[in-house]
Order: structure tokens, then sequence, then C-alpha cells
């Protein structure tokens, strides 16, 4: 074949397998999206179709790659958990990670026009970029879901404060930069309370929590059975704990018939979900323990 | 800081820089392209808009990164050629990789309208993977493009034959890859020329030969000197051996006055164009020194 | 400094730092041991001088690197196992293999003379090479070590019948290659014990078992207490549970005054021993649970 | 085979093969040298038993691995420079990382005693770590060994100066280094010329250049053809540039009848020679074109 004289190119390829049996975690960042931002007039601290978009892409994401069992999104970034046994493209990095930030981006821009007003048209294609970390345990798999949560808080409640120093209280931006300098959080609260009349806890959770994103237990395993859908799971109701014995009633008599049939469910299945919860607790967890097994 | 005590989960983030003093090759592909040439009705064996859009895309990647100095495309992949000694993201492969791909799959969507004829409306978000892969040497770098190049031909040449049976011969895909079993180059262009008319030698160069991205060096120079760049600058045409010379009379001068005003010019400026060129031989590197230095 | 000029090639040494939290097995093998072991007259099918030395290698890696917590060693290969928290040269990994494969390889020459007779002079320097592998669970680095235990049983076991079918029974190496060839380990103890009156179980255990090297309980914690070590601590029988409140009748006492003063044993004090035990079981692990802690 | 249930563990040994085609160096440095010398009372500022041993020690590693194309020590470290196109191990980084530092130590210990005087017993056993660079061009590799050649000489200079000083001027080392501090290389000459009559440029060039390993073409070339190499090759005369025809009158003859029986030198054959000479000229580099072929 006249391709062999030169296919010796390939051998400067490298394995970039990563280790088995660990947690992988994705995260995606927009490059440049402040003035993406800008540019889009999204507005200040929070504009609910960004975030819906982002949401969106993410579940891009879970539609793609039945692997990834848990996203969490904050402002203009997003993380992945890929399941620690997954076999996905032999775990090579380079695959794994582009093909998740391009799955990402593209539904960003696909999706655009069914998230934004008419009239905010995309200017220009946006950049994310990305990277893939591993974790051994458990433990480090939910503190790194917490590092993203408090940071989303502490950014959010920065943030919900700033402009409200900046677009309420006419403040410059120096000037409201000032103001809350070596603030801490219950400063930050009284400030929103007393001078705007803003109770921070009863902000939207989308904007205060971030978004998680999950597969529904209860959809999946309905499926299953072939048993219709519940017309309205609540996605942001937590999930009972071994959903499979309370979505369905006939199910505890299925399974003392064919115990073999009913693999424990791994949370690649079933309805993609958003979620705006409590990240820092373990609830999460242990309402889906399926998540981490 | 409330962050500090998840924060040590960033410790597992691995260093992943590459080799300084390398040539980088980023090589973009379409994941399920089959499917999804399918799902938008692309011609057979080429399809025109989306060659096209794959080539915007690409000019996009020459636009959000400089040290990107030759791109090579054909079907629904692409190939990016990184300066040897770019220090783009402090050569951190995933940072890389995952900019490259997120810019191109982003570019992708972002155009299609613009590319593609209104009745075909984009069904779904596309996506593509990539890598990357270190070349210490420059004659690695040119194998790698011929063998790209190559690949082009004897590919395009298949299916031109393939489709040339199936859709003017009349052959079914079954018979027609029995047809072509066995069969050299030779076969299939007289199999072309005889059967159907076609002289495989006279369709367009776009398909044969795949597309080039480079930045003009005409352009850059012309641009640094404030002279209007020349009305239409041919891309396809070989620019000059050293385009500064004779793109501008006054350019000698100007040099002998402050020759420490001109660097030479490393292929990071200047208009972004596409040619359809010979990358097996070696003119395309001879006429661009600055690609490889 | 006239140094600096060419100081920038140090920028070509890339980072190699392992993921935190992982066990790291450092596996050493002799590079050909079979000339080696012809070149030395070794004992067929073991020798126990040779073993012996082996061991003491073995333990001067322990002396030297107090994360080495588990060592286990068979014909010309050891293994040593790394606490999943150390944080040795910052887990950069050829810093860690080769500070452990020199040390190895240099207390084998070293110690030589003292553990060969006087007549088996060293004709060469022994050569060792050696990998790490990360483990991310427990059960990972149990399952090595059994893997490793395991292999010295069935390969003991072969080497044992072959070696007495050529030595005691008279065939050539050919011959006892098929005599054994499509045997499984009760027809190789059948031959053994109806041919050559041996009963591999009352073999050394050294052989049978390969060689364990771990730190004592039991001294760490009289040396911790400043109470003299047990005269003879017999290294082959287990260590108690909690070696701490059995070892010393004072130690709960003590504890209970200044609890914070004990922080718990971690493998890293105590007396080099060397055991021959099982490693396939749980109980080597289960009587040390400091080990994978 | 009773193996395979834990044979899995092997999934864990990630890839780790160096680029093709890129020159590689293993920098070996002695690990705690300084208690090391004082143990075994080395002579100061050059113990010359010691650099012959470490110079002994490095014409093993050539010994055993024909790839190994030139060696350079100072004090306790040496580097050495594998051939670009080595295919040793497949490239494995730890392979041959840990494979040299062992043979190096190996021999280390092995030779002591012959290049040590009788009551120079060796006290314990040392440690060597060391780890591998990647370099793609030929300019990169002179200018490490050029680094290490300016290290030798600053550090040599500085350290006569210091000893001289302490043991022949009576200061303390604190005053030593309170003389030295600020002093550049003039300043040094001149205090060894002036205070100790010690002309720094008549030092044995061993301690002011270091050592310098590399296969001898002569003999190579005269083996090849069955002639006996020349009684004495005076290892420190510069090679011919083409040794081949000038060492053997009879060469340019059978050149002509058989000259493909002829592959040009590669510098993995030869007799074994130490050389000291100046490494930051280009003299050594153009003398020997094929160790950067």
């Amino acid at each position: 074949m006249a391709n062999s004289r030169f296919k010796y190119v390939r051998n400067f390829e490298l394995a970039d397998n990563l280790l088995p049996s660990t947690y992988l975690v994705v995260r995606i960042d927009g490059k440049g999206f402040h003035r993406f931002s800008d540019a889009h007039s999204f507005a200040k601290p929070n504009d609910k179709a960004a975030l819906d978009l982002m949401d969106r892409a993410a579940k891009r994401v879970f539609e793609e790659v039945p692997d990834v069992v848990v996203g969490f999104g904050e402002s203009d970034e997003y993380s992945f958990l890929i399941r620690k046994d997954s076999s996905l493209f032999s775990r090579r990095e380079s695959k794994i990670v582009t093909l998740i930030v391009s799955c990402f981006t593209s539904a960003y821009v696909f999706y655009w026009p069914q998230y934004m007003p008419p009239e905010r048209i995309l200017q220009y294609p946006p950049i994310f970029d990305g990277r893939i970390v591993q974790y051994p345990s458990t433990s480090q798999v939910k503190d790194y879901f917490r590092w993203r949560a408090v940071d989303t808080h502490i950014n959010n409640l920065y943030n919900t404060t700033f402009w409200a120093l900046v677009l309420q209280g006419g403040q410059t931006t120096t000037e409201a930069n000032q103001t809350l300098s070596g603030t801490v959080s219950g400063d930050k609260n009284e400030i929103l309370f007393k001078k705007f009349g803003i109770n921070y806890s009863t902000l939207p959770e989308q904007f205060r929590r971030g978004s998680t994103v999950v597969r529904s237990a209860v959809e999946a395993v309905n499926e299953t059975f072939g048993i219709p859908a519940t017309a309205n799971a609540e996605p942001s109701v937590t999930e009972p704990e071994d959903p499979r014995k309370i979505a369905n009633p006939l199910f505890g008599h299925k399974q003392k018939k064919k115990p073999r049939a009913i693999p424990p469910y791994d949370g690649t299945t079933g309805e993609i979900v958003v979620l705006h919860v409590d990240m820092v607790k373990d609830d999460f967890w242990d309402q889906r323990p399926w998540l981490l097994a």
C-alpha cells in the first residue's frame, strides 16, 4: 500500500491510558467568558438563560456518554464524573477529554437559539477547554464536588452583593469592590438584606447551589420492567433510597422469581435530570449509592 | 477561606506538559460521521459544502491560535501544526488539545447555516475528538503531512470510483466493493475513464488533494508596513521565496534604515488562506521556510 | 553565573509525579539471572544463600526508606509496597524507582561475601531493573501480593519436581520437561512423593512461600516506651492483633493518661523482620491493619 | 492456570514509552555523598581513586548497553547519552533508567576494592538515583554536556581554592566561604597562584574537565577487519576525522571491493576509553560525527 512509507509517523503517538479503577472527573471551563458574557449582554449576576443552556449542553454529554454519571455546573464551568470502572475508549485520556469538551461545545452552540431570546444572536463561536483528574477514592470525589459547591456559594454571594451595590446601589465597580473588601459571608448577607431588602436564602437554588445532573433511577427501573414512567417525576425531589422497590409494587415479586435478571442499577440509564441540591452534605451521595459503587 | 478545606483535591491534577522544542500536530476526527453524513444527505463521494465548512472551521482555529501555522484537512478530519517553539499554555497537553477541538467544533456548528443550503438543517450537534503528537524533526513533520496527503489521494480515488459504479453504473455497494477488490490506482483511473468518461486528474483539486491552510506572508508583510494588501492575492498561487522583497518595492530601502525593525516572518500573522496543493513534494515547505524554522 | 547560558536544558526535564493517595508497588527483577545463577553455581531448585541475600538486600531497602512497609521476594524478584499517603520525593516516579533499585542492587553486591561461602566469589556486577505500579484500593494491593504468592507456589512446585527428576531421577532436562507437560499440582506432588519420597508440604517455607518483609510492631511500640524489646521475638510467629496492648502491660495505663501521645502505629518503625507466610489468605493483612490504612 | 485470577493486577502497569527519535540523556547522582565521602575519607577537593571508580562504573554501563555512546562524569554524578534511534527496551522509561542506575551502582560496589587502598573498606552500600531527559536536537545535546562541563569547571575551581584556604591556608571552612564570597574566576586563580603557588591550569585534566567516556572508532574498525589494534592507542589524543581510512592503509582498497560490507561507524563498538577533554567547544563532537548522527 502506498500509504505505508510514511505510516511510521504513527509510532510517535504515545499511549496515554489513565489508571484503571479510578474515578475520572472532567472539568470544562469557558475560555474568555467575561468578554463572551459582555458581547451577549448576559444579565448580572446570573443569566438564567445562559445557565439553562449550560445545563442543556451538560445533558447532551450524558446522552452521548453513558459512563458519565454526575455533572455539576456553575457559571461557565461544568464538571463530569465518569464511573470508576469505565473502560470508555480504553481510558485513553485525550480521547475522553476531547470527546466530552467537543460534545459540550457543540451542544452549547446548537441549542443556543432554543434557550436565548430571539434578539440575542450568537456573535461568534465560544470555546471551552477541559482536563481530566483521577481520584482513587470516594471521599475525594465527594470532596471534589464539595469544593465546586462551596466555590459556587462563595462566588454567587459575592457577585450578588457586588451587582446589587452597582446596579441598585449606584456604586461604581471600583467602589463596590472596596465595599466588599474584607467582608465575610454574614456581612454580605446583611448588606443584601438591609440595603436592598434581598433575603439571599430565598434566591433561586439554581444560582445559589449550581446545577447537578444525574440520571433518574426511577425512570431506569420502570423502563426495565416496561412500566410507563410516572408522568411528572419532580426532578429536584430527592429519589427514594432504593428506588426500584418503591417505584414499582411488582418489583419485589419479580425479583424473587428471577433475581439474576436485575443487575444492580449503576446510574448509566434513566431520564437525565437537573437538580439544584446541596452537594456539600452527604445526602446526595447517600441517596444514590450506585454513583460511587 | 472556606474553600481551602476541600481544595486539596487540586493536588490530583498532574502536570502534562509536552516536551519543549518539538513540533506539535493536533489531529481532529469526526465521531460517527458516517451516520452524520447520511443524516444530512451529504453528496457522494464529496460534498463540497461540507468540505468548505471544515475549511472554515479550520480557519477559525488559525484565527484563535497564532501558533498554529499549517492545517490540512480531508473528509471529516483536520490536522494542525503548532510551531516548534510555541509556549502555548506552557505546552500543557490537555489545554492545547481541548482548546483546538472545542474551537473547531464550535465553528463547525456556528458556520453551518452559512455553508449549507437552507433546507439542510443541522439535525444534532456533531462531535470531534482529537489528539496531540510530538515530532522532533522537520522530516517527520513533512512525512506526517505526506501520510495524510497520500491517504487523501487513495481514499478519494477509491470513493470516486466506488460511487461512480453505484450512482452511475447501477451497481449495489456490495458489487462495487467486489469490482474494486484488488485493483490498483491505474485500474481505477481506467474504470473511471472508460466506463464513465471521467478523467480523474481534472476533478477539483479540493477533492483530490485535500485542503491546506496557511497564513499568507504577503499580507503579513504589507500589513506591517501599512500598505494595502494586494487586492486579490490568489491563494493557490505559490508565494515567492522571500515575499517581503518582491511584494513591496519600498521594502529593501526601509530594511537598510531600520534592519532591527523587521523580525523574520514566522507564519503567525497574515491573511489565512486555503490552498489545494501537492503536500507530498517538498515545494510547499521549500516556499515557506518559516513554517519549520 | 556562567552556568546559566546552557541551563535551559533543564526545561526538558518533565514532571513525572505519581497520583496522590494510591498504593505504590515497586517490583525489581534480576536481569540475566539464568546466566548469573549458572556462573555462581546456585543450587537447584533453590539456593538458600542466594535467597537469604535477596532478603538482606530487601531489608536494606526498608532501612533506607521508611515508607516501604511490605516486601515480598521469590527467586530473583522482589516487590515493595509504599504507603498510600507517602510523599517520598514528592512521588516523583523516576526518583523513587531508581532509589529503590539502586539501594537493592548496592546491598546485594555489598552483602554478597557475608551470605555466600568463601569459595563463591562474585564474578561480575549483577543488574536489576524495576518499575512502579499504582493501585487505588486495598483489594488490588492484596491481590497483587496474592498474584506473586501464587506465582511462587506454582514455580517452586514445578522447579522442585523438575530438578528432582533431573538430579535424582537421572532424566535430561528435555525429558523432565516432557514428564511434567500437562501435569497439575496433584500430579507433581505425587511424583515427588512416590518417586523421590519428598513430601512437598514439609519443604522449607522460604522456598514454598517466598519471603515477606515487614517491620515488627512489637519492637516499634516497645521502643516508643523505652522498654527493652522482648529478647527473642520469633519473626515468623504472627503478631497479635493489637500489639501495643498485649506486648506491654503498662501500655493501657499510659494510654489512658496521655492518649494524644500515641499516634496509631503506621508500619514505618520497628525491627525489620523476614517472614515466610501465606500471602494468599487475608490473615497477614488482618493482623497488620496499619499496612493498608 | 491458577495464576490468572489475580493477574488482572497487571492492567495497572501503564505504558511509559519515550518519544521515538529523541536523544536520551540519563543522569545519575550519588545520594548522600557528602556523608559517604566523609565516611570513606575521600581526599579534598578531589579524590582520584573515587573519580577513577566512577569512571570504571561508567565503563561498565558502556559494556552492558551498546546504545550508550557518550558518558560524562564529575564528582558523584554521571550522564549517559543514548543514541537517537535506540529502541532499547522499546524505549520504556523505567526499564532504561533502572537498568543503567542498577548497572552503575553494582559496578561501583563491585570494583571498589580494585580502586581503593586496602585500608579503605566500603562501610555501607552507596545509592545513586537517576532520571531520563529527552532532547529533540543535536544542539540541545551539546548544550547539555556544555552545561555539565561548565558546572565541573566552576565547582572544581571553587573547591580547589576553598580547600587550599582551609588545608594549606589554615582558614576555617566558614572563613574560606567568606574569603570566596563574591569572587569571580580570575580572583580564585589569583588566590591559588599568589597564596599557594598553584597554577590552576596545570592541575590534572581529570579534575578540571571531568571524564568523558566514548568508544574508540579506531579499535572498532580494526576489529572489523581482523587487524590487531594499535598497541597503545592514546585515548586522550583526538581521533582522526575518518578513522577508518587513516588507521588502516588497506582500508580504501577493501572498501572499493565490498562497499556494502561497511556500515557507517555508529559509536556502539570499539574499545571503551575515558578522556578528559574540553566539552564546551565543538571539537569533541566534530571529530566524532557518528555520535549525534
